[in-house]
């Protein structure tokens, strides 16, 4: 519980210092300018004093009057509707792509090449080429990269981590990853749907959440056996995919997603399996870790607790927060990057984390193409 | 899903329309003052366009270097050392009280006699005498007033009003509630522990929100027999309750509150059995409504759907919201009751509720206090 | 896992040793009698050597076809219409009582007066007077008595005992119970409703196993206060009582009964808090334990290792049992009480734990009827 | 619940009707042959009449003091070392073979050419030749044959099929199924990981499990994409299987088996999505079914109700019955196809559902060995 001054828990005093502020300039308006845009404004009183206090200076969108709107919604200084009006802006520092697959490339390397550090949604690219690309250019310039792996940022994946960092699970055997969802026979997102402008379906959306958390928590995947699937007649994308996966360190386990899991909302589970101990996750429950160490059963864990990452900046144990709030510690993140405080990796995604689910996709599809075990090569920069 | 613009299914597009401001004053600025400042912010952009469009005039507290830093962080334009300056201030529209329970009469009456609309924390008194007088004094003024019961706001709890009003359940046999917390050995806040300032101890903190739930979901309640307990040698309040209790509708059921659930960080639990069906829930998956239709089973209902309360502000279904959200809403039902599209009651809590439950609070110790069992009798205003 | 041979784990070797038979006379032959028959013929090969092993002698019944159909089926050597033939038959060392409540208190103290041993379903009597007479008859002519409270076998309430035993708990806090079933508004068997036959309605039915465990676990009730309620027009005995109840050692809680929980089949759950852990049961769940020592959460335990209470029996570990198999362990305790090897007491209810629940529950009523807190007062032997 | 009699809901009355008897003779004392032997016991009088009334004629095993105890305990007529001598009993009408793999072939066969109705414990071969042969020679014969996988009786997972059946879950897109145990490190029975007497390993053991209820929910499998793993230094069997699976009727999913997932017991755990609704079942709650018709959410149906399969034997709606029922439901289900008022198929295993198994479980190894899918191709009798 905090005193009743509420500072000793919940944030410490920044006094009359001064804290800087960065330019936000953000593309896309929708449902990830949305969790973005709350991202910034939370983190700016909740995480205090923030490691630079977000200004959020435009936005960009092709439909005018929609943009205008938005800008005075989210309390943006002004709206335009070519994102080269944010690339070029002398006041912007961070460039946020929220947009749909087909406009990460080109906005963000032209912002990361006027200086712009950059975060974009995930897919990075729409398949391994396009997201190295991305990815090379973008490293050149020396700005900081982030791609949006939110899930990363969920207090109880974070904690997952650091167990397993800390040995306390022994010797990792198994992963068995799920991301599944029911929406799949329509979408009010036309584009989720079109091969050109999504790359693939379930795999690209979900499946490379699925992937980088694998990676995140357990290591490298080197091998896929794996099959996918298009229920709906004529869609352009997959629906789900199936696959059995080994990592370099030589456990083995399952990744799959699909849309058309009825009654799933958004069950992006897991489950780790290690010699001295497991764990298991579901987002449908994001405040719970699922812990057995040893045999005596799965405890419920709420991630909550004062000690427990992130929760220095909420509530008293016990009083949730939201899927939101990922991304509240996914820019706050960031921002500590771009304030030199500390780097995107190993916690947050970088555009090579980006890249490197972007080859596992491939080799998912190359594996489904042609029925034959894929093992996945990354590339270096040149 | 959203659609590419995200405005059909997250907020109505306000065009050029006109949204009038409210000045909000604020006193405290630890955990109550945090939880309403983020709801104020939140819903100025969630709920598009908002009813009124909260502006952060003046919070007040007693140390000036804190409240100062309070202000700063939390965006409002000015900080005093005496509530009686935002009670004064013709720029405050809205006086906002989440002070401890011993400063809750005084302020909440003057500022409502200075013609402020009133919002105060709960319990509203520190026993039904004093509670009365607030309600009293207020509703002579004929401001707009709201006792802070936030758990009317989750929007499974929202959604099983409906349910219950709708008559889905049947008729109703049985309630029972309990709110288990494992804190009380200790706490920051010395104030919970201390007769005078806090009133009582679990029952004013916790079991005010069981008693109503009690209210708002199944009905009055009219008759208790009841039992407290303080466990810490030589604490003033108490730190556990036990009541069986009867509705005037004749269900009967169990309420209860403890700070010493070991194992129990927030479990705020009840379940409604009717003739044709069941509900439960528990504030640890507050997302979650457990509904039983007949006799088939109770299914994990996540209140996370397009249509679900509160929903069309938030996110695709099954992306959890957390627990300060239920101060958006909150806070959004009193700013639509003061611009005049709604009335407080019947979804929030009056001062009359407040007084309410303070009754029946008031009968459990007297009914622990001499053995016998209470009929609960309310007043009317004069 | 079992060895090869299986009977490491599951059984000692007998080799040619001789096992005693016990006569088993039983009357009644519907739910109870099928139940208890199961458990005789299954512990004789399931806990092996069996201390003794049963002979079913014969079984009673007022319908001489059905009575002679169960014999066969069960396999007693004989069906008899009246029990008086029973309590004479000098083959019968083991009088089982599954009769209904208002057959208890005659035939089992004839049984006892005639020397056999006396097992008697549950409540003893149909109130603390009738209790008292069957107590003190049979203790006085020094026979093995036991009342069924079966769940006290099941391996997750022993588990629960061993665990408050040793201190693992700490202080006791809180117990909480509740037995909820839903089928109240109507019933095969008749007799549950009447008044002269059940005594009473849930109270007698769910709640003597509510208040028996909360005495196995916890200790004993000292005060009470409660009401009751009867939903169905007409009906003679309660559906339903709510008690706020407080022990010897200072914990209070909640006990309550209902046959109108609708989507609750057979939920006897209950919850006890300590200053160091808690545990938490349902039957519904009978193979589990939730349990939380400290504050990290309650971990599944699933009661089903090798060295758990009762499962050295039964299969390799996560193989769960059934409810019946708490019959098996009852009855199988009592034969090891009639051979000498053990006392009824403390895990096997006597007649004086089956008296001691009617005193709660006849203190329940009392409570419920006059208005007035009741402290509980039990009675000893002359 | 019950009637006084008992015999409405628990039993039809059999009167004087004469019940034949089924001269049983068991290969195997161990963990199966205490099963099966439970099983037989138990159906003579839960399921009343029954098909034919079981008469434990002879056991057989090797340790001459071990098996003579065992016929002692379990109430076999005799015991015999060589197994042959139950082959040539004249008495014995049915060979329950529970012994090692290694010892299922020759034994099972002589018995069927012998006369010998017989259920042969799962894998039915080492391997997809040896299975094929087992079926093709007993089938030649005409006797009574079946695979005993167990788990097509419980009661939630008839009651999925009955649901698939019928259409409930409309167009099935996914199967997800998994069996996780942890005491891979060790075990005492050896043989389990030698390859000559095993086969093979998790996959032989606990995978043929998944792939039988895969087929006997959803259908036939007819691709499959694999990796196996071998955890433990030196050991001669898989520890794991991953798969992607592809069904005939165009779902997709993964089947997995581990004995090295710490912390979970027992979980045989499988979801099923189609277009219309879910389920899901973990076999540590083996009496619940998770249901989701649309979108609603996840229902806890407990399955044991009156009209839920098999129920009728039993005990009233939420008394909860064990793993070990599942053979009481098999075995019965075995007497009534000898007893011809049924067939073994669908509802049971036949040995050719044993041997379809078999060529799943050897694509998996084949697709594990060359990296390639596997076409699973099925053999028909010549």
């Amino acid at each position: 519980m905090a005193d009743e001054t509420g500072f000793a828990t919940m944030g410490r005093a920044a006094g009359a210092e001064q804290i800087d502020e960065s330019g936000i300039g953000m593309l896309g308006y929708a449902f990830m300018g949305k969790a973005h845009t709350n991202g910034f404004r939370t983190l700016s009183y909740m995480a205090w004093p923030p490691p630079l206090l977000p200004r959020l200076v435009a936005i960009a969108g092709r439909d005018e009057a929609a943009v205008t709107e938005a800008a005075r919604r989210y309390g943006f200084e002004r709206a335009v509707t070519d994102w080269r009006a944010i690339v070029e802006d002398p006041e912007i520092g961070l460039f946020d792509n929220g947009g749909p697959n087909d406009l990460h490339a080109e906005p963000t390397i032209a912002a990361a090449e006027a200086g712009k550090h950059v975060i974009c949604e995930k897919p990075l690219g729409r398949h391994a080429a396009e997201s190295y690309e991305i990815w090379k250019r973008v490293a050149q310039t020396g700005v900081v990269h982030m791609c949006a792996f939110n899930y990363r940022f969920v207090p109880a994946v974070r904690l997952a981590r650091q167990m397993v960092e800390a040995g306390e699970l022994g010797e990792i055997h198994h992963f068995r990853g799920r991301y599944l969802q029911e929406w799949g026979a329509t979408s009010d997102e036309a584009w989720r749907f079109e091969k050109d402008r999504a790359g693939s379906g379930a795999l690209g959306d979900l499946g490379t959440h699925v992937v980088d958390l694998a990676r995140y928590l357990v290591g490298e995947i080197d091998t896929v056996a794996a099959l996918t699937a298009t229920f709906q007649p004529g869609r352009q994308v997959d629906d789900a995919f199936e696959a059995a996966v080994r990592f370099e360190n030589g456990a083995v386990g399952t990744i799959e997603a699909t849309r058309f899991a009825t009654g799933r909302k958004n069950a992006f589970a897991w489950e780790i399996n290690g010699s001295k101990g497991s764990l298991a996750f579901d987002l449908e429950r994001l405040n719970e870790l699922q812990i057995s160490i040893g045999n005596d059963g799965f405890r419920t864990r709420l991630v909550s607790e004062a000690d427990d990452p992130f929760w220095a900046w909420w509530w008293p144990h016990g009083h949730m927060i939201g899927w939101e709030h990922t991304f509240v510690h996914e820019l706050h993140h960031l921002l500590e990057a771009i304030a030199g405080r500390t780097t995107v990796a190993p916690h947050g995604a970088t555009f090579e984390d980006g890249y490197r689910a972007s080859e596992v996709c491939d080799a998912i599809v190359a594996s489904a193409d042609t029925g034959e075990r894929q093992a996945v090569r990354y590339r270096s920069l040149p």
